[in-house]
């Protein structure tokens, strides 16, 4: 199996707005404090496993103002490789502005700036690729262009069409999706969870604080023949922001398993990558490289996991 | 009198999202449309100063991104001398997130940033200043220090307090108000409107589409002898989008009264500097020199006015 993993997806900016109440139509409300953050799904992913050792490329749509506010440079210093970015002229960024309130409520309003391009896109033949959310249309593309996927629909799930989507999961060996997301992937793809099972060899379903659940499928002519649950322990740390805790899970499990680690292995060193990033505010802030990972792992997990 | 203008108030970043819906509390909406502009009225104003060729100067808190967004170098090519600047470190530039829905509604949220720390600043003595908004606190020691004070109390009239404001209106030769905030100058100063008029040589109400009202005021021991009512039309133009609207009428008008024209004239060239701003979406992309100001007063108004 190919070393150099192939991430799509968002890259954005991420504007964090602390404010004590929301604002109603036609009022307006003081913001008591306001972050400009680096982020996006695909990014966070690609830094991270970046910072983990690991060889990754970002296949992203990015605009003008990547470059103007330095993001090529963090992400490049974090040794991605940005050779196969799609440069979108005339367009930004996308960019999410999310508003907490003192009661953690929180809104989001998502522009897709020039991630809307990506239906438009052809993608390049790759060995090993992982989808993070983003557009259906180039994702079922995508997934066939890649001899390896890895899937995550995440946030944009809530815009994707039934076909697009199986050809997706027709083509999905490893499938990341939280308790939500694994019912909207069902009610979308019209598939029971045991069909799911009978096409892809791995499915792991995040639980947030309750740690994730792991289930291998053993596949033989389209039918899965046997299905191992393994139930993942999160590794809980004092979190300040879980923004980018799913993101950089998916990578310490991705770069594990291009390590050659056991598929649970992989999940609790996702949960252990998972536990530095919520940490500090910001995605791509706290991202641990493979000895510091390694050092956390073993308070958790027999380090003789990993030798 | 002096000929420079020193502006005092909010150098800002205005991003403007355009959406199908507000989103409520715990959901998302996508964003259609965003767009980034410099703006902040006291920012706007001396730009617009700056093209109609006046002398002015901006005094107003900036954080590290003034610069890398590139903000100073735009002010700098309208003209404007930004030696006086309060460089507030580790601070960033406020910023008002601005959205609007398909109906017309518009919710804003507004970050003070480096503006927080104006009431600890000390102001400068200038011999001609205009203020607008923001902190009263230091908007009452800008007034005292100053010989010739121009106030527009503006959208940060929520928090003034009744003693600073006191302080700013005594020291105060022209108000600038909409008829919303003249009402609420007179709540938060216990002060009626023949009061004001004792003390303030020049009012101007602006009344959006229907025009301005200026009131001279003859002022002698304390008390208005003699108050003169003029009601000023709108120069209509096509409107693409009214921010800034005010701050280009406020430009105009005082670069006409520094140029020794009448107070109604000021207030007609004032209309036609404003009718420019509207015609293009954000607050400095669209600002007239002198020369492209007058050819459209002369459409709208005696041009030996201005002769």
């Amino acid at each position: 199996m190919s070393q150099k993993i192939s991430v799509t997806g968002h890259t954005s900016i991420d504007y964090l707005l602390s404010v004590e109440e929301m604002a109603g139509p036609n009022a307006s409300s003081p913001v008591l404090d306001c972050q400009e953050y680096f982020g996006g799904g695909a990014a966070n992913v690609a830094a991270a496993i970046a910072c983990l050792g690991g060889e990754v490329e970002l296949l992203s749509p990015v605009g003008n103002d990547f470059s103007q506010k330095g993001y090529d440079k963090q992400l490049k210093n974090f040794g991605v490789d940005l050779s196969k970015l799609y440069c979108i002229p005339d367009q930004s960024l996308s960019k999410a502005f999310i508003i907490t309130d003192a009661h953690a409520n929180q809104t989001t309003y998502f522009y897709w700036g020039a991630a809307a391009k990506l239906a438009e896109l052809e993608p390049p033949r790759v060995p090993f690729v992982h989808m993070v959310t983003a557009d259906c249309y180039f994702n079922a593309k995508m997934a066939q262009a890649a001899d390896f996927v890895s899937f995550d629909p995440g946030q944009d799930l809530a815009t994707y069409k039934k076909d697009p989507l199986n050809t997706i999961l027709e083509n999905t060996d490893i499938l990341f999706a939280n308790r939500h997301e694994i019912k909207r992937v069902m009610e979308v793809s019209e598939k029971t969870f045991d069909e799911l099972k009978n096409m892809i060899g791995l499915i792991i379903v995040t639980c947030d604080k309750d740690g994730s659940v792991l289930y291998e499928n053993e596949i033989a002519d389209g039918k899965c023949v046997n299905s191992v649950k393994t139930q993942i322990k999160t590794v809980l740390a004092k979190s300040v922001d879980p923004t980018g805790a799913g993101d950089s899970y998916k990578a310490g499990f991705l770069t594990a398993y291009l390590k050659g680690y056991a598929p649970k292995i992989c999940c609790q060193v996702g949960s252990v990558v998972a536990s530095f990033v919520v940490e500090k505010v910001g995605c791509q802030t706290n991202l641990p490289s493979w000895d510091q990972m390694k050092a956390r792992y073993a308070a958790h997990f027999p380090i003789s996991d990993l030798e």
